[in-house]
């Protein structure tokens, strides 16, 4: 590098090409430094609204099952109305509306009855006794409490009787 | 500084004390550059888990209230049967016990009933008709359907019937 060209760069401290080196690096790194405090305050306050936002998300998500609910709720007290005033026929009815509301609520967050015909499946039944019956063995014969599943995963297993076989005659 | 110390310096570069500035900012620029960079990687890796997390907190929001909606169906399911085999006396337990436990769900998920004694009050009520009446002009005199609040929020307003004051004796 020539000597005039040292002096051009002296002489205008702002033009592009820098030629002390010294001067250069320093300002590349107070580049950095700047954009490294930026970031963090970015980060920082994305990670408060994260912590906000989700608050308010999982509050969205049951505010919107609760506010099914409420006309359940309705239909049940009416059901009771009916039952406080022994309407029989109106009480019957008012339990068939409500337990149907219900299970299509369920059925729409995706909710889904456990099968119990066939074999005995220990993923998703729990076999509380066994008793011999001319079934197979391993073989569901009765549902003490319906199991259910929501997506792939289980809520409540269902609970069952298996069949031992048939009955060993000495 | 003496002589000797300075000597040291040189002789081990890797000092705590650098002695050379154009070195000493080098390192700076270098070590910012690289903070820089990492921060940025955290910052992408932790939004792209927010995006996921949210869809988590979503349905383990409505995981929650589903799972405790499942006993509130076998009641409803028992009092079903009761309905079959008339057994009035336990098909009327049984909407009691459903009932009850559906508004203490509501309640523990921060649901109230709105109040309806008193004045009229259009931010949590709605007006369907004025009927003239002794009440003071305004009052809430009759409840058709009831309003419930998640918190401040309206769930649904409270359908009522206000007073128009003292029919108007030509």
């Amino acid at each position: 590098m020539s000597e005039d060209h040292l002096e051009e760069a002296v002489s205008e401290p702002a033009a592009e090409e820098e030629v002390d080196p010294l001067a250069a690096v320093t300002r590349e790194r107070d580049d950095y430094l700047d954009a490294l405090q930026r970031l963090k305050a970015e980060f920082d306050n994305y990670r408060k609204r994260v912590a906000r936002d989700q608050h308010e998300l999982a509050a969205r998500a049951s505010e919107r099952l609760v506010k099914e609910l409420v006309p359940v709720l309705d239909d049940l007290e009416r059901a009771l109305e009916a039952a406080a005033q022994h309407e029989e026929a109106k009480l019957e009815e008012g339990v068939g509306l409500v337990h149907r509301s219900l299970a299509e609520l369920l059925a729409r967050e995706g909710v889904a009855e456990i099968p119990t015909d066939g074999k005995f499946d220990p993923h998703v039944q729990e076999a509380l006794l066994a008793q011999p019956s001319e079934q197979e063995e391993g073989t569901v014969i009765q549902v003490l409490q319906k199991g259910y599943l929501l997506g792939d995963r289980v809520l409540r297993p269902a609970r069952v009787v298996v069949s031992a076989g048939p009955e060993q005659r000495g």
